[in-house]
């Protein structure tokens, strides 16, 4: 695939694994999908399918997913402390490769039109694809959740969907769909007990506080193991890697006196993203992904398919 | 593809290109071979064409470019200064994922007696293919090149070959086939005009001198950059990898007092040993080739492919 779009929708059912199956499935159904994971969570009720497809595919596989969860998943029913106002409650649409942020809003608009047409659920903008500044945040969308959409959005001007008519659909709810970038989820723990030092840190080398860009921070303690823990969504790689943020915590966490024990990815990383990590650290000038056997493997039944010699 | 062996041949021939487009044309000739590179050295004379494919055709690929060498290339007019001894003067095999070193034997051996049985040429085995303990050194069994071997073949005993008669092709000389593990090629500069230091340094960090296991070094002198270089060959990363040649490399420079500057791929390199540089300096605790996008996309066409749900 020279284009990809990743998917990750979430779903208002986290105890009955059948029903993420049938979901997977759904995807599936459609040329081109390819399911990456899946991940279900029993407390909040809740689960996620990331998928894969194409540009001409992931419309449709989206919309069969969507379509699949109205009919399995009875919102009015459903309980669970996680906000939530949808069947597929949130539907994110993140550019992978050779594919831009405008191209993937286009896609959401497009996919958002159609869950309105076709299954008669109004549909949210948020992130990227938001139409009203004051959804491009998706907990100020969700805020309230389902029963407080289902008094409000026929009163509540502001609270009128993007797309489709100002009334919920009455098992599925709302759909809020988005475009937002490729995060890389990791954490650093730190050799100490003392919280107030990961909050220090994180503080110290986020974004938000002056810090790195695109890197978000929060300092948690993880009382099992009895250490704290640099949690970090890095939000453009490219810009931000995981070797400057590791780095960047490793520096602070000097400053207090305290040493990095270990970090964790959560969740997938893109193979650039390790491979800038290494040529970082190994000092290593000549770095292409070409220099890499597999990928010249790779191109090699590429060039092959094309049918050039 | 599940199981790949990488075949290296290398040719007397570096000053006519279209004889080296001639011969990776005649290795994808063959169903699955895959051509990664081919490299031209007029200064010595002699060219390399590296490519991949799955034991059950890499064979076949080997015999089609020692038969085409053997028809374009005459060993009796050709000069140059490197060690030779055949048209196609050596054949390696390479094994790189699902495939065992003796696996790889058992394939050289293979080619070998075809290469007597239908092309006429007597071959020698080196390496971990060798018959011989003698002839486990390249440079032994090349020792004199062709010139030595035409007149010591018929009554030297000890340069008779491993299949065949002892009397050489006379235009295509002898050829000889191999098993050698992939290898990483590596360098590391050094802040320094001084050579000493960049000898030192080799002679600290590799196996021969009590150093890492699987890791040969040299040291040499760049003129045109004004730096010395501790270049390396790293036989099994599985074992020795970049990070660990790297991080000696430095502790040792260091003691004398001198930089690293930088660090250089010659050729190609596994995706794992670049992943396991970057969970090394990280210290990623929970890396697996699974948390990367692309291997999860990679394994999910594979899936698909195999009809799974």
């Amino acid at each position: 695939m020279d284009r990809i779009v990743e998917c990750v929708p979430n779903f208002s059912e986290g105890r009955r694994p059948e029903v993420v199956g049938w979901l997977a499935e759904a995807v599936e159904s459609v040329e081109g999908a390819l399911v990456l994971g899946t991940h279900i969570d029993p407390d909040h009720n809740r689960s996620v399918v990331t998928f894969v497809a194409p540009p001409e595919t992931v419309v449709e596989a989206a919309l069969r997913v969507v379509a699949r969860a109205a009919e399995l998943i009875d919102l009015s029913a459903h309980a669970g402390q996680h906000p939530r106002m949808g069947a597929c409650d949130v539907l994110p649409f993140v550019p992978v490769r050779g594919i831009t942020v405008e191209e993937c809003v286009a896609l959401a608009h497009e996919a958002g039109r159609r869950i309105w047409d076709e299954l008669g659920i109004p549909v949210y903008f948020y992130e990227s694809a938001a139409l009203r500044a004051e959804r491009r945040n998706l907990a100020d969308v969700r805020r309230g959740g389902f029963e407080l959409l289902r008094e409000q959005i026929g009163t509540v001007p502001e609270r009128a969907p993007d797309v489709g008519e100002a009334r919920v659909h009455p098992t599925a709810g709302a759909c809020i769909v988005g475009v937002r970038p490729l995060l890389i989820a990791y954490n650093v723990t730190l050799n100490t007990r003392d919280l107030a030092v990961a909050k220090r840190v994180a503080r110290r080398v986020r974004e938000r506080d002056g810090g790195l860009l695109h890197l978000k921070a929060l300092g948690f303690e993880l009382e099992s193991r009895g250490v704290v823990q640099v949690s970090m969504n890095l939000t453009s790689y490219e810009r931000t890697n995981l070797h400057q943020a590791f780095e960047a915590v490793r520096r602070e966490a000097e400053r207090e006196g305290v040493e990095v024990l270990a970090s964790e990815l959560v969740g997938l990383v893109p193979q650039a993203a390790l491979d800038r990590a290494a040529a970082h650290f190994l000092q290593l000038e000549n770095y292409s992904p070409d220099l890499v056997l597999e990928n010249r493997i790779a191109a090699a039944i590429e060039r092959r398919k094309g049918g050039r010699p």
